[in-house]
């Protein structure tokens, strides 16, 4: 197993909070851990999203803004004008659910063609596209990098957290040879420990999305001290 | 308890589908059994309304789209343009999510122009206000029924379905005595039977949100017939 300091860790880390009822105090609790620990970006719901750019200005924590969030089955002209709002709000991520009752009917123009206008709407500024692969065959999965990576989205990313289950190392390895380097992959739901997280990123993630950062980094600390 | 014959019954029920990766096939016996058992609508995904409006077209069974669903947690701008595309493309219909965390941290006019924005976008069209009840105390729910109220909306809205749990009588009852007799009142989340149907109609509910609509009217005709 490689070995991780805190610091870099947490590098790989967009802190999520992603709760309906998600109070302020809960969202400033979260952007003020994610400056603590050096943590790549929060993840939050886009409604979150001015409130958390105004307490992380200035600070080097991006607001990673959810999308079409967590089913991925509204409207793609609906998700590309939430991912414009997110941006003009403050976001300086984009991670949208793609339109999964489409990949599984076999619709993948439909499919590109929502991720596509998603893309548009972000401009330079790096999209995500959520799989959600519990409830994808491995065909479905293979496509769905595939016009991901077509499409030029900055990640493919496993799950959303509120369906069966989350991201499995054997999904995050097959989706980055399906991608290659060209893009990123983002392992969330379920990665609450340090092997965990480790193990996720041997197996080819680049972020990790989580709740449990902080847990992450102390258990990178107690595996520097040797305990 | 009240008696109900199956087609009356059945002008209570929204037929509903909202899983994330819904299949075509599935939206379409969605559709063609509320044809056959004449319930009040359909009740999808945002992004099921052009398909489901192409199936329904010229029956009198109406497409409700659901908003900002199911976490209520996004901009509301998203949530005003995503009614207002729905009803463009065909729904009959809006229900919405308000926002859940801002009313539990009490900053009711941020829940105000949030319901007021959709409530716009809906012009003619009835809007309901779904509440999350399971994730509310007592004045909360007050609360967002006398927001609701004073905006004039169609119907405040038990449950989502995708929370902790649905809709209970003792929260039918209290949001009919708060909403008065102004505002109806849709009962989802767990409506599965005949019996739990009626009751919540006893407790003051003038619509049902379920999937179950089927069992829900068999088990009026079998109440018919004497079983």
């Amino acid at each position: 197993m490689i070995k991780l300091e805190p610091a870099a860790l947490a590098k790989y880390i967009d802190h999520t909070l992603l709760a309906a009822d998600a109070s302020r105090e809960q969202i400033a609790t979260l952007c003020q851990e994610a400056m603590d620990h050096g943590f790549y970006s929060v993840c939050v719901n886009s409604g979150q999203v001015p409130y958390a750019a105004r307490l992380l200005a200035g600070a080097s924590v991006k607001v990673c803004a959810v999308v079409g969030f967590p089913l991925g089955a509204g409207l793609s002209d609906t998700k590309a004008f939430e991912a414009q709002r997110a941006i003009a709000a403050g976001a300086g991520e984009i991670d949208m659910v793609l339109n999964i009752g489409a990949l599984k009917d076999g619709l993948f123009e439909v499919v590109r063609d929502d991720i596509a206008l998603v893309r548009q709407a972000c401009g330079a500024v790096p999209l995500k596209v959520i799989l959600e692969t519990c409830l994808l065959d491995e065909a479905q999965k293979i496509r769905a990098c595939e016009i991901s990576r077509e499409l030029n989205v900055a990640f493919v990313k496993t799950s959303t957290g509120f369906s069966r289950s989350g991201a499995t190392l054997e999904d995050v390895a097959l989706m980055r040879k399906v991608v290659g380097t060209a893009v990123e992959v983002k392992a969330s739901g379920g990665v609450r420990d340090y092997a965990t997280a480790v193990a996720m990123i041997e197996a080819g993630a680049t972020r990790l999305g989580t709740s449990s950062g902080i847990a992450i980094v102390s258990g990178a600390q107690a595996s520097d001290s040797g305990y």
